[in-house]
């Protein structure tokens, strides 16, 4: 591969964000931010039969995959994605062709957000490796974190839960061409963030989001330990899709509450703001479901889990047991 | 490795940056940037065994490099560095030690700048991958572009040139524990970006600067096409150490012209500013040389090598040839 051909091959020719001073082509890319907006910033890897396989994923997927992992970090800190850059680590064995399409699923994932290519590097190694780091704006102090929740509040959960870890399930097996199957499997490959909702979010002057990476046990501590409030979630609550429920308990709880790369959210938000929060949801057209609450108890962080009468910790890695 | 208890002990307990609003621990960092001031960013990755080896560089060097190509990348943008983040694969055969000592060679570069490290990922891999993104600040339209140097300036370059491939050849070798070949192997293992002299010149309407991470011969060409401009280079004037001279011709110019990652600076200036780039030159101790000058012929955008009254074409490679 010529290298300095395969950067112009994926140098866009034009870009979209009007804050941009200098693209790519340069030491580094320079931006102008509008007064009143603050930069948002998150880096993600992923390593070729670490995070992906190309047993389940096509290079497509891969691209679109990685930068909507980035995209969600910017969604649940309730900001507008703007750009990106993407460090790449080629092994000898990867064709042009399957590179070019790792780049077209990034560039048709952005296309949606009107994010624009800034930067990156490209080198060789023996294990493919995608870095990228994105770039968002928000108004000032409103971005969304973990430590936002407070005593009283709503807890929510957009989309279903454990649709993407079904998805992989599938793509493991041998049944997958069904119709309802390709739902799951499309989830797991071509996830799409929850951005619009949480941008329609930004009016408000308190909330707490965090993106469902790595199932929402995981996800629901962090907010409780940074928050330090507790955080009591109702099993029967959670928006679980028919198919999943086919399954044994077991199976079903690991991917409800440990399957992560759902890309969906978790929020905490005032009851008296609840409305702005289904308002935001019904216009773009995203589903969310009430899932359970925040107290307030000394300094326990905790998270519980309520089933069948039962209340239960849940611990970050999905485990569940009694108090 | 437990990978929560390793990102902790990374984690700083304090940030130097006032802009910053929310460093490590949430799901993107956030930083509100001074008005009139444009934000700067590159990204660049190192591979082991490609960009570097155990054999001739200790983990803390490591660090300390990866992190100064990308701090070169701001200064020669006229930058001053403000943040970074670390993406890292780690293969299994790495210990937690010498991970460290990967973090505390960036951590102690970063010091010097006032730098903070905002966020990252940490990820397993058969390969050691250190992807390391950076942010600086320049006031509006003061970013140093390749594509701004115009007829009649000087050319100029920071340092000695061939320092750092030197430094790797006597690395390579066996006798480099002389107090004089310590000079050069520092130069390699512990390279010092222009920062301070970058920043002493964003008084300046106008300059090109570009860092020498690839050698002269491909950066001045980088120059000359970007700004559609001849550039003509004096081989006399070059900066070059008196150890370098002792090898024969060919191999002095290899380190000289193609000997990358010295990380100084290549810049053009307007002739009345050249007094600006001395004084800037003398109060942050930094040698500068003037090598040659820029001409406008139509819309040649070559590098010229004048040496014993000869003109040769320089290509990017390092390769000279006759017209």
């Amino acid at each position: 591969m010529d290298e300095f051909k395969f950067i112009e091959s994926i140098t866009p020719n034009y870009y979209r964000q009007s804050s941009l001073m200098k693209g790519i082509g340069d030491d580094a890319a320079v931006v102008r931010p509008e007064s009143g907006l603050e930069i948002v910033t998150a880096v993600d890897t992923m390593v070729e039969d670490v995070h992906f396989s190309l047993k389940t994923m096509k290079p497509y997927h891969i691209g679109y995959r990685v930068l909507g992992a980035n995209i969600s970090d910017l969604a649940a800190m309730g900001s507008n994605p703007a750009y990106y850059m993407v460090s790449i680590v080629i092994p000898s064995h990867w064709s042009d062709n399957q590179l070019k399409e790792i780049y077209r699923g990034m560039s048709d994932h952005a296309k949606k957000y009107r994010m624009d290519l800034i930067g990156g590097d490209t080198v060789s190694g023996n294990q493919l490796v995608v870095t990228v780091t994105v770039f968002g704006f928000v108004p000032n102090g409103r971005s969304r974190l973990r430590s936002h929740a407070r005593e009283g509040d709503i807890v929510f959960v957009t989309g279903h839960l454990g649709d993407s870890a079904y998805g992989l399930h599938l793509l493991f097996g041998e049944k997958y061409s069904s119709d309802g199957a390709q739902y799951f499997t499309k989830r797991h490959q071509l996830p799409e963030p929850r951005v619009h909702f949480a941008e329609k979010l930004q009016m408000l002057n308190r909330l707490c989001l965090n993106d469902i990476s790595d199932g929402i046990a995981s996800e629901a501590n962090e907010v409780a330990e940074a928050s330090n409030v507790e955080i009591h979630l109702d099993y029967h609550l959670l928006p679980i899709r028919d198919e999943l429920k086919e399954f044994p308990f077991d199976q079903q709880n690991e991917w409800v509450l440990s399957g992560g790369e759902d890309f969906e959210l978790i929020g905490t938000v005032a009851e008296k703001d609840w409305p702005v929060v289904q308002d935001a949801a019904h216009s773009t057209n995203t589903k969310v479901t009430k899932v359970g609450y925040v107290k307030k108890e000394g300094q326990n962080s905790q998270v519980y889990l309520h089933a069948q009468q039962e209340k239960q910790i849940l611990r970050k890695t999905g485990y569940v047991h009694k108090q």
